[in-house]
């Protein structure tokens, strides 16, 4: 299929301003061009880095901004050299749309690592327009930046995967933690952490829930799966757990002190941190020194690792726990986000939504 | 050889107080044990650690204290267990010189991590004694934390390679770095980063020197062979070495921030830390995630790796460079080491110094 020669609109949910109230906008999209797929959005998550963009909490967004990089959409129409994609094929799109494809992180499809990558949305595409994300009726994507959805998952439990899910599964395979009888831990249990324990647990790790209260604690043992549930103000048990750890997932987005977590590393044990802090966060060096521990970090993952994830949780059977809501709900949303009150994840569903502006 | 019955006494310079003035002190030494041997101390290297520990920045110092872990000694004496070594062997002790050898750790070879390690000097050792350090005549150490100094190498040029050479050998073989082709940065030229430099030449890496001021861009460049000076403050040419290195050795034992050098390494670059620092680093998450950097530190070396680091130095015929003292220098010594005015290391000659209380 060609090119349309007129542009089309589309009507999204923008926040305007910091206020970060999002509302009906009307856009325009480009024309699908030979490496694009135009989707219908199905169904989006809600990350905390939406409503940190949407509040300019890192002091880089522009307005007005479609935020949603947690897509889940069925193909339209597909460009001139999409061989990939078939019309009525369900896809995801995740944080990542675009990137230079010529460097040696592209070559060696690390792309999300690329310094020209181009983001769902608050970016500007090659062809100068603002990008926009999947709180929209339409997208426009190049084909080379979404995934297919293996039959036979539900669309609304992939959503979540496609940010959460590949959080957690590419720096585990990259750090060569994939592997059974590991002991893993996960701080914070929002949207990342709760994918952390179900993709840990089916690696075959034992897995501690690290967190400020016990207030998830049953949730977490009996639900989730864990096998350990650790209080970060218990002295004693902080104590009772030190060296035993051989990664802990650190999902908290605020500013937090490293010593206690670090202590519960093993030698050679790696803090891997997924939190977009703008505060600077703090560890003595012999902490890390005399455990020869990592404190690192991750972003999203490949394209590659989004497909080898989705069909990990398709043969494993695993879902994530969420909590489905109309595209007019997301305001309510955010303030909920903003208290941690959702397990463990929004998805909007986009195509049962009203967009009239 | 058997042990003595009577403890012997020895005279080392020891430290009385955090004013970290050292003067003779006589003490007494264990029998030679089973595993230990009884070693004359010939030449003995003067670590930044060295003044940490004797002026209490660590704050937990005991007096009086001798310090002194890069010790080159001979053996006068062996233990009845004792293969590996037979008097009159040239043998080098670094700073570890017991640990549990039961635990995980310890079995396998990095016992320089074991919880349960015994420090060269302002430990205790299992007899109850405290220990103490190479700034004396002789010495009794566990044969296991000696290793046998190579044929051929100069007793004087091997001591920095005990402490300061390991250092830096030990995490570049350790993080898979010990390739040709690779970049990396050294950060500080004192004793362990002008090792750093050497090592790091002679594992066919292009070497950046990253220096607070151009001072010293020469004696890096000509002298030590380093490819490449950064100026840590100027900001255009920071910049435009801007992922660029593969690694970073981080000697600089004083607060700094990281961002600069963090900023400095590639996609998946690695800084290590090898200052013991008591006043916290810090850095900013989106830093080390957007890179997948990781910050991490490393605590000398195993007497494997001690081992391997001599043979690689010798086969390549690498030297330290050094400035040779006799013990009755070590105040001055320590003042010029506080001003990092030493190029690059100060090595007591022991065995040449007198020692009458």
């Amino acid at each position: 299929m060609g090119s349309l020669e007129v542009e089309r609109t589309t009507i999204g949910w923008a926040a305007s301003d910091p206020s970060a109230v999002l509302s009906p906008y009307t856009y325009t999209l480009r024309n699908t061009g030979p490496d694009d797929v135009y989707i219908k959005v199905i169904y989006c998550g809600v990350c905390h880095t939406d409503l940190h963009q949407a509040k300019n909490d890192l002091g880089m967004s522009n307005y007005p901004m479609v935020p949603g990089h947690e897509v889940v959409g069925q193909v339209l129409e597909v460009g001139s050299e999409v061989t990939k994609f078939r019309v009525g094929d369900c896809v995801g799109v995740g944080i990542v749309v675009g990137s230079c494809q010529n460097c040696a992180t592209c070559i060696s499809e690390k792309e999300q690592y690329c310094n020209k990558k181009i983001w769902n949305y608050n970016d500007v595409y090659t062809d100068g327009k603002p990008t926009q994300g999947g709180f929209a009726r339409e997208m426009i994507v190049n084909s080379k930046f979404a995934v297919k959805i293996p039959e036979g998952m539900a669309a609304e439990q992939v959503a979540p995967l496609l940010c959460a899910g590949v959080t957690v599964y590419s720096p585990l395979t990259h750090f060569g933690l994939a592997r059974p009888g590991l002991r893993g831990g996960v701080l914070g249990l929002g949207g990342v952490g709760h994918m952390g324990v179900k993709i840990a647990k089916a690696m075959g790790h034992t897995v501690t829930v690290i967190s400020s209260s016990n207030k998830k604690k049953e949730e977490a043992l009996d639900h989730l799966g864990a096998d350990e549930f650790l209080v970060s103000s218990d002295e004693e048990a902080m104590k009772a757990a030190a060296d035993s750890l051989d990664y802990i997932i650190d999902t908290v987005p605020v500013f937090h002190p490293l010593e206690p977590y670090l202590s519960l590393l093993k030698l050679d044990g790696k803090l891997i941190l997924m939190g977009v802090i703008n505060t600077p966060l703090q560890f003595v060096t012999p902490m890390v020194m005399l455990g020869r521990k990592t404190i690192t970090g991750s972003f999203i993952g490949s394209v590659k690792e989004t497909e080898e994830m989705l069909e990990f949780c398709k043969d494993r059977g695993l879902t994530s726990q969420i909590e489905v809501i109309k595209m007019d709900y997301i305001n309510k949303a955010f303030e909920r986000l903003e208290k941690n009150d959702v397990r463990y994840r929004f998805v909007v569903d986009v195509a049962g939504s009203k967009f009239d502006e």
